[in-house]
């Protein structure tokens, strides 16, 4: 298998994962494995993907559903859906509206029977848009406002505001009792942790009372009495009446690429999905990866994934999967059967038209023919051009899905 | 299985590959897998280790060897070995010595007939104590320097001494014939290419006379009529009367830590043994590794060994794996089942007393109870300090190797 097969599998891999990474795909593939109830489903779409999961979920339902609810961000309506109300709320601060929209759906979730089923879709943005504080809104504003400023990090923030909300940390899910709860959520942070996504409406809130007041000591925070009473209230610890697919995500893109790569004959390993360092030194131990696995001589893949990041110095063109790409190259230089690649799930790589880079064995070659060094071009931040002058550009175009980012290692067999 | 046992299996495995790594403990294992041949066995042994690989191989070896050589550094001369003649030369830089000591080797292995063996013995700094220039010494060190100064890089600069060599790019190994060599290389390289190693004296010369040319034009080099004779001259391309054994190195340090796994009981996998991203980044890589296979479930090793660099920027005291384990542990906050260590074979990483370090899921919680942020300590390039507040030291003195380092990541079943 020569140097353009690999190329093209690892092109053809990317592209399909990607594609199988859209909402509409992942809903409708958690949709399949959910078992039909006897009594009413109800939907409840939250989030800026709510629009396009709520319509792929009544697409699929047909007349299975009775009625349903979308809150989105405003602009975010793209046309109505057979009984289901759209409503349109504040993102990223909480306003009245997402208030209002978000009673109007507990009301009809609370009067549900046992044989009923929520089917709650939820993806990033909802934190903000599925909102009903214990608290007046504008003082949960500006609580939120100073744990922003006290350098509290994301997960105590949260462990805070699931206390002052009656739809976080698991409330939701508790308010649609006796009625079951499907929750499928549609991740888009790495790490796919549904306690994380929107303050998980419908997961259990793991933290100890002793845990909220410790936050609140180490940042010397200091509340209203009826905030501190708030805070003290019982979290909801079990939710025994709720099923949850992740679904979506960088961990599905990766076990999409993953899975193509299994097709296409090659024998596959993920290595992760919570890539979060320097893009160029992901690329050169990707890169090291690459060269020492291809000495066995065996038809091989490594996937991964995950969002990392690029400290700009220089003042060129690029983005972190084309520094990912060209980092690789440097490694695998005059080496046959193999190819590194990574891209962007939504088909734009920092400000740029491509989606990442591929290289191979001639990559270096090829730019040292033309005066271009590896190490001087990523000293300037200008990957694209590099990638340019040596046909190592991925050009997928608008993917409609942003799922963070994945990079492969195709190993020909000797 | 707990975090205190895959701790100390760890530690244990780290030890033990360390110990196999030794000179000594290569030569040994490179020895067991020659065939004796019928006729006399010439001992040859060349570079910085060369008396340590000669002593153990006389040892092993016995009556059944005629005579040897050693050619080392000064100052390596660490005792007689019976029937061999000890000599030293200059290192970095060739001198009287070094032309002196290869012509009395040169001369020892012109005579012998089919059925004997040059058993070859090569470490690193061969290339300047093994030389017997085509040209007069002087204009040799001129070339060398010219080479240096040019920008060519190390490849380029080998291409062109082992055409102005009479022993390096296989020249010496076909001055042995008709007698069979075994070369036994002990790689201090990362890569563990045998013919980078003393610019492989016993391996074949793959340039082209055009690629020297190349080179010369490249960088805008001028030579004597002497040298440019010289450089034209055909190259050994073929040798079919040497068997090689590339031992030590760290891919050696990779394998034995990769089999000590296998038989601790772990599914182990080698990523790469030619890592040189930088430190902190390989850690959080193989962290976000870590933390994803660990989900699994299923009892992992993972092996990677390499030479990471550092780029200080900070005051604080530390290593390069001090670094790497310190970084991982970000990665692996509050995941049970899994470490992370990384440390340097000779036992000393940076300027510190330590190997290097170990962490678990508990580090980074163990570090922030005593106001120790990862983010912060990395920052200063304190590891050192930091992972001796988490009981994160890996303190083995030193340990008579320097074969690079090598990480691990163990992960208990579920």
């Amino acid at each position: 298998m020569g140097r353009e097969q690999l190329r093209r599998d690892a092109l053809r891999i990317i592209e399909e994962a990607f594609w199988l990474s859209r909402p509409d795909e992942a809903v409708r593939r958690a949709l399949e494995k959910i078992s039909p109830g006897r009594g009413k489903i109800i939907l409840v779409a939250v989030g800026k993907a709510a629009w396009q999961m709520a319509k792929t979920a009544a697409d699929c339902l047909g007349d299975r559903y009775e009625k349903g609810y979308v809150i989105t961000k405003y602009g975010h309506f793209k046309g109505e859906i057979p009984r289901i109300e759209i409503m349109e709320a504040g993102h990223p601060v909480v306003d009245d509206n997402s208030v209002k929209a978000t009673e109007t759906v507990l009301e009809a979730v609370q009067s549900l029977s046992s044989e009923d089923q929520v089917l709650f879709l939820l993806s990033g943005g909802g934190s903000a848009l599925f909102e009903k504080p214990k608290i007046p809104l504008e003082e949960l504003k500006k609580i939120n406002q100073s744990l922003l400023a006290c350098g509290a990090d994301i997960g105590e923030i949260n462990q805070i505001r699931k206390r002052l909300s009656m739809v976080k940390g698991g409330r939701f899910a508790k308010l649609c009792e006796p009625a079951r709860v499907t929750a499928i959520i549609l991740s888009d942070v790495v790490g796919d942790h549904p306690e994380m996504i929107a303050s998980g409406p419908a997961y259990p809130d793991s933290a100890s009372e002793e845990e909220v007041l410790e936050i609140i000591k180490k940042y010397d925070l200091s509340f209203s009495e009826t905030v501190m009473k708030a805070l003290k209230e019982d979290p909801v610890t079990t939710l025994n009446h709720v099923e949850t697919y992740v679904t979506g995500g960088v961990g599905q893109l990766c076990r999409s690429a993953a899975q193509l790569c299994r097709k296409a004959g090659y024998e596959t390993e993920i290595l992760t999905d919570t890539l979060t360092c320097e893009a160029r030194e992901a690329g050169s131990f990707l890169g090291s990866v690459a060269a020492f696995q291809v000495k066995k001589g065996v038809r091989k893949a490594f996937v991964a994934g995950g969002e990392t990041i690029v400290h700009l110095k220089g003042t060129g063109k690029g983005g972190r999967n084309q520094e990912i790409a060209l980092a690789a190259a440097e490694e695998i230089a005059g080496l046959e059967r193999v190819v590194v690649a990574s891209a962007s799930s939504d088909g734009t790589d920092g400000p740029t038209d491509a989606a990442g880079g591929i290289v191979d064995g001639t990559t270096r070659e090829c730019l040292k023919e033309k005066g271009i060094s590896i190490f001087e071009t990523l000293k300037r931040n200008d990957s694209y051009h590099a990638l340019q002058a040596a046909d190592g550009l991925i050009l997928t175009g608008p993917t409609g899905t942003n799922v963070n980012d994945v990079a492969l290692i195709l190993i020909a067999e000797e």
